[in-house]
């Protein structure tokens, strides 16, 4: 759903990422990894969507939350096995988010 | 697919949102949107996912060319539908893109 994030500024990982068909593994540890990150200090939440090309987005209140979660044990781990077996490509974007709004439709 | 973006710094616009049950005129609005957004000055690239929750991240040079496309005319009257109609919520947020890297797996 969509993240429920404080007033800016804040941090958002932008992963996009196109899958190889391999799926050993993949369920749960993208589970386990959205457990993980949502216990590290400085997180803010995470939208995720995938259809052929996935994106996940998650927020941080700062840059060193960002590179705790990068550095984490676990994520390492997941991250090697992303890199040879989940992802045929992908791409991460850092970016500082400077300003947001939204809309709710009336009842 | 991944959007091929030159060297940060530039901006992200993270369009994350949950439709109503409404269709009408939105997929041929939507096609519309990235035709003409791809036409407007500093536009860099756009990636979208859906299931459930869509979320689509345009790529912009800087912050005077994300103004002028929210202020362009026909994104104005789709802007217009989007919340009379089509989504039932949305978050826009708007962020610089500091740092990026990729990974393609070897053939």
């Amino acid at each position: 759903m969509i993240a429920q994030t404080p007033q800016p500024p804040y941090y958002a990982v932008i992963f996009t990422a196109l899958r190889t068909g391999i799926n050993e593994g993949y369920e749960a540890a993208a589970d386990l990894m959205v457990r993980l990150a949502a216990e590290q200090p400085g997180f803010l939440g995470v939208e995720h969507a995938r259809d052929g090309l996935g994106i996940t987005v998650s927020y941080w209140a700062d840059e060193a939350s960002i590179a705790a979660w990068k550095a984490q044990a676990d994520h390492q781990l997941a991250q090697a096995d992303g890199r040879e077996k989940w992802y045929a490509t992908f791409a991460i974007r850092v970016a500082k988010v400077e300003r947001a709004y939204g809309f709710t439709s009336s009842p």
